[in-house]
């Protein structure tokens, strides 16, 4: 899989409604986010401090592998285990985390503040 | 309600996940969309191509309002009738929502490009 898979938008052409379409649910962005900051593993995912369940994990994982987020490359045979990484196209919504972050900074005091490479522009 | 509503991170600290617990799904944003483009009443809300439920409208209105997103007035008694708004906390959410639609007219050649009004910087 990879990111020339055509993404389509479901309800309509917006753009707003067809990012929806892709990250609009409680962890995929989550998810993107421990990309950014290094995590690649299963395990490493499941023990971000919200608790994402294992089952919505390998669903939300599958998915982003499907629209061309992430690539999952094998590290082990038996049993057969993968490591996971941002595509370009993963990686081009971090301007999205990166406000999102900034609102809730804002919006939210006690939020931790991002890591500076994180917001950095270049990452 | 008002915007000093305290906003509660349910699931870590964390901004992305503060802001996911707040609008992680796939209407909030989009009713934002409709109220930052200058939509104000429920049925302008229905009206847009995505079909929003109106039983899952009438849900997401109200809890935007108990985040302190929007605010609402009446502008009929009988039956009681309202209008909605942005308040600055939802305002605040239009970076959020320019980079969704920077992404998505790169990532799903086809969307529609935003009206400029919501892109410039100033809105």
């Amino acid at each position: 899989m990879n990111t020339t898979v055509e993404i389509v938008s479901e309800r309509s052409p917006c753009p707003v409604a067809t990012t929806l379409d892709v990250v609009g649910d409680k962890w995929s962005l989550l998810i993107a986010r421990d990309m950014v900051n290094g995590k690649k593993r299963f395990g490493e995912f499941q023990a971000s401090p919200e608790g994402i369940p294992s089952n919505i994990l390998a669903a939300r994982l599958k998915r982003m592998e499907q629209t061309g987020l992430i690539s999952r490359v094998p590290y082990q045979d038996r049993p057969p285990r993968f490591e996971y990484k941002l595509t370009p196209r993963g990686l081009n919504l971090l301007p999205v985390l990166r406000e999102m972050c900034r609102w809730a900074n804002i919006e939210a005091p006690g939020t931790w503040p991002a890591p500076e490479h994180f917001m950095a522009p270049d990452t």
